[in-house]
């Protein structure tokens, strides 16, 4: 069985090293002005992979498409991402960070319009069965054609069905594709009619698997059947804020596109419920003087490109609809950029008006430039009170919140009666549930019954406690309007909802952090992530120059240091040539590499300029940790110790 | 729609306060000496539930049996003991933590044996359809014959059933249903035959259904399905551990017991990978002294009870077999009562022979007395080579490992030579595939092969990697044994490893933290939990005495000094009286509690002694933070500070 692994252990070797041997220096900024995207996305995600940043699930069982494992310095980049979002969101606004079952009845998700909803458009291979999905095969057609011919009617047409191609209905997709004669890729066999695929994995709950279920496909549904709880537990004010991270799992038809789309991913979501009587935000004024590279609505249809706004005017103005959505937008910002987002590739794309769901307000992208083009990252959108009611239409349990009215007021209010004598005669012992679906029912449900009830004398009622329908006769209710005086005003909360794609934030990151530089010998591009410490995996690694005892000790102390100030970091002792171990570092993006060449002193290398120190094996720890804290700067470390020149083999 | 609102607030009073109003103080000791179990668990629960630690998900709709939802208090006591465990087990040892797809497609959960093994015994009740676990109605009827009738033969028979009940067959567990004449729990309906019931949630991955999949049912799987890339990654060396934390998915028969049997549930494991030539572990001897209460296989099986021992002695006997076992022992034991964990109601029990699987070498149980007895949390297994053996087995990759041998050794190889120009005329394209599966065959597949091919001329060979069995002919390949000399030992390493349920644990740290204590006028009982601050969910509350605007500005101040020490805290604003806010302090374990009584100074509060100093606005989060992170004791700080006496309504 060893040459299995032999093969495999061969194949592991830097390749893209070597085959990048033209000593071209590579970056996404390159890559961009050139137009070789696709030899920096391999050199990219080789690294990435021979690294093990991340890779494909299950390989030796020849893997499913759209499952990646994290390893373990990619597990660390995404846990820095999530503990920064924690400071940065969850801690400094106080929010209530939340875990919700990931196993959802389907109760929950019809009521959230997933189970009908949630889908995409698919086409069959009529031969082979293959899916595809529509929508892709028709941008892959129109792109190609456009390629090849770029003006003329014909063209113009196609730029228009790219333009509109998210807001194509099903029968409309449908058409194009007929239209066009558009076949199955690689096998160019004919296509089915177009359908609707559910993108949710759905379960049985239980062992006698009555209970449909499905693994969530976003965070936000388990928050939203909480928030009465959630609103009680905040003294019953507004607004609140509810954070949760989490997995959740989406059956893609064809991923693609590597970490961008996949089957399982990192969410992190924040439900922020507020009056929407009053969006306004306290600390609004502390992001209203960012510059930020915007999209507007009327920008993307009248052809203009992205343009740099001030947030507070595009606030005052009404191009971002409320200052808490502009808040989350300018924080979303400072997040992105203090990650390392490069902010010339970040915008705020605003969803055109057929393209929002039909109930939100508002909605807001932050698109980050990759080798893929600009990819929706982080979406920002005002809901409304959409989910909530819905939610409460169909549990039937009123997820409301209430503010004290300065003056009595008066209002017409529905009185719903019910009269438990006939209700107690036709439902006996259920009566009670039947009374309390009755006295739950909306305003406007109520007017509906009445009316139902003073036309035809009965009507089919739902029960949700009782999970059944009962007919209601019009002696068992009585539904009236009435003038009263509220001191409350009640209302649905509106949700404002920032919704960060966490491995599509990382693997942004990874392009736009990645670039090779030469070798000092000329010969060859070696790669290097410059992270910022923040959220680089390994803050530092230790190399013993050598493989005897006394280095091994000193790099062991080196390492219990490091620990005792939380400093991630990694020991290599493998026996390669220190130049080799740089460039590995380099390649983990390590800020900083301790080489113990002594038993009393070490060298301290800084990645970006490759500079070195010399210090003492008891401050090392020390030095690295302050820099990587912030306490003093790389200049700060140059001005105070000895200079080490490396010798030409060192790199 | 305001009546289930209001309705559900009022439930929400806190109403277990008065309910224990008999002035007697609970907690787990009291509760176990007094019988009184029911009691206790409820004060538990009831704030558990009314704080949201947790919650029963989607309660809106009725539900779901086993699935929980943690609230801010109880995800942040879950966030700290997971903090806990990477600085304590995975920075300590340099582990690689990871992160493995949760969804899985069949073959992987196939070869592990889960797909066939992983099942309860189930009954039906013949007439309602309703499932129950088969072993659970056996163990009730037993154990309450014998609360009725302790001694006797047929007691005998019942405690003897008892003993072995996890071991029994699915066979000999319906035999005694029948015997027994055991009918279904509350209807008294027949039950049908028992089957297994296999207890991972199935799903289909991929638009055309065609992947059968499951959610993990533990995250080890995906750990050694990736070794060949961890163990390059580790530079070719042994030990090499390998740990994850990540939810897991089991569709449990009859979810009881709250938070300890959940369908979806947070695991913590190590996957620590050692020679089977040498389980020696070089930090050993940190934890040889330990004085441990263990319960080894013979005290069991003798009716003993568990004996503290020291764990260097119960290596050196061979209670525990290996050093790294028991290395492991000893961290889990330091990790568990250092998070808060009861030492006297901590013990190692060691599985019996017949209880533990088949491959594994040695097992021990962390198991902790609460409420509902003693509760497996951690499992520490030496599971040998198997799972990596099987999966080498099923994938045809070799998950092994090699060391370099001092000196060569002369050993007799199979060798095995396909002949390919037979398999070209055969399998033309597929010839590779043939090939190498041909090659990776282990010694002893390769030797069956031998016989068969010798016998009847032709065989059935399964090549996965074209995903079908092709016919292997006697002409198409060469297996002949020759004496070679090898400078490697090539092997598949045993994994030991440790396996946390950290809602298990969780769990039990509210139970053994939980009291009850009078209140001031002595009239009823207030709940505290006392918990360390390195478990608290808040390490401080923050309250203005009264709503006025500069209270409000030196809490917000204090707020934001508690941000920069990263303390999580929480400001109650809500106008209750100081006595009301310190009690739910205590219920969500607070350590500290500062009140703003002046512009100027404030009180602190300390939890457990109620004592209270003042110190200056400014210096009140930098107090608490020394306390919280162990720089100072409360001692130092009673002694440095004023003392401030509460006015009786305080408390």
């Amino acid at each position: 069985m060893q040459t299995t692994m032999e093969a495999a252990e061969q194949s592991k070797k830097p390749s893209s090293v070597e085959s990048q041997g033209n000593a071209v220096e590579i970056s996404l900024q390159t890559a961009l002005s050139s137009g070789n995207l696709e030899a920096f996305r391999k050199a990219v995600v080789n690294t990435l992979e021979r690294r093990l940043f991340y890779k494909p699930s299950f390989e030796i069982y020849k893997g499913v498409a759209g499952l990646y494992d994290l390893g373990a310095p990619g597990f660390l980049v995404e846990l820095n991402i999530i503990n920064f979002w924690r400071k940065f969101f969850v801690r400094e606004e106080n929010m209530a960070e939340v875990r919700c079952a990931s196993l959802t009845p389907e109760a929950v998700l019809k009521a959230s319009g997933h189970v009908d909803k949630f889908t995409d458009p698919m086409v069959n291979d009529v031969i082979t069965g293959e899916c595809h999905r529509a929508d892709h095969l028709l941008k892959d057609y129109c792109e190609k054609k456009l390629e090849k011919d770029h003006s003329g009617e014909e063209a113009d047409e196609l730029k228009n069905v790219l333009a509109v191609l998210e807001d194509l209905s099903i029968e409309d997709l449908g058409k194009k594709i007929k239209e066009y004669g558009i076949t199955a890729p690689v096998t160019k066999n004919p296509l089915s009619d177009l359908y609707p695929f559910n993108l949710m994995f759905q379960t049985s709950i239980g062992p006698a698997g009555l209970i449909p279920g499905y693994m969530r496909p976003e965070t936000a549904q388990g928050i939203f059947v909480n928030f009465k709880d959630y609103y009680y537990d905040n003294g019953k004010k507004l607004p609140l804020a509810v954070a949760q991270t989490g997995l959740v799992f989406r059956n893609e038809i064809s991923p693609r596109q590597g970490l961008l789309r996949t089957r399982e991913f990192m969410l992190a979501e924040i439900e922020h419920f507020v009056d929407p009587d009053n969006k306004s935000h306290p600390k609004f004024p502390d992001v209203a003087k960012l510059e930020i590279l915007m999209f507007p609505r009327e920008e993307q249809t009248s052809g203009q490109a992205a343009k740099k706004l001030v947030l507070g005017e595009a606030v005052v103005k009404g191009t971002v609809n409320s200052e808490t959505l502009g808040y989350f937008i300018g924080r979303v910002y400072l997040f992105l950029t203090r990650l390392g987002i490069d902010k010339e590739r970040l915008r705020f794309r605003q969803h055109l008006a057929n393209e929002m769901a039909h109930y939100a307000a508002d909605c807001w992208d932050a698109e980050i430039e990759c080798s893929y083009g600009w990819k929706e990252c982080v979406g920002i959108a005002d809901r409304s009170a959409y989910d909530l009611y819905a939610h409460s239409e169909k549990s039937r349990v009123a997820l409301v919140a209430e503010v004290k009215l300065a003056e009595l007021k008066e209002v017409e209010k529905i009185v719903i009666t019910p009269v438990k004598r006939e209700l107690g005669l036709a439902f006996k012992g259920d009566q009670k549930k039947v009374v309390e679906a009755l006295e739950a029912m909306s305003e406007q449900e109520a007017m509906e019954m009445k009316a139902t009830l003073d036309s035809k004398g009965e009507m089919e009622f739902e029960v949700c406690t009782l999970g059944r329908n009962v007919s209601i006769k019009k002696n068992m209710v009585s539904i009236t309007k009435k003038m009263t005086k509220e001191h409350v005003r009640v209302f649905t909360p509106s949700v404002i909802e920032p919704s960060f794609g966490i491995g599509r934030i990382m693997y942004c990151l990874y392009e736009h952090k990645f670039s090779t530089r030469p070798s000092k010998a000329g010969d060859e591009q070696l790669n290097v992530y410059r992270f910022d410490p923040l959220l680089a995996p390994y803050k530092c690694m230790v190399f013993p120059l050598v493989q005897n005892q006394q280095f091994e000790e000193a790099a062991k102390f080196i390492s219990k240091e490091l620990k005792s100030f939380d400093m991630s970091h990694k020991i290599d002792i493998t026996g390669t040539s220190i130049g080799k171990r740089y460039a590995k570092s380099d390649e983990f993006g390590a800020p900083f590499a301790i080489t113990v060449d002594s038993e009393t002193s070490v060298t301290i290398r800084e990645r970006d300029s490759k500079d070195q120190v010399r210090v003492n094996v008891k401050e090392a720890a020390s030095v690295v940790s302050s820099v990587v804290e912030g306490k003093m700067t790389w200049q700060d470390v140059w001005a105070s110790f000895p200079h080490h020149s490396s010798a030409a083999s060192d790199e």
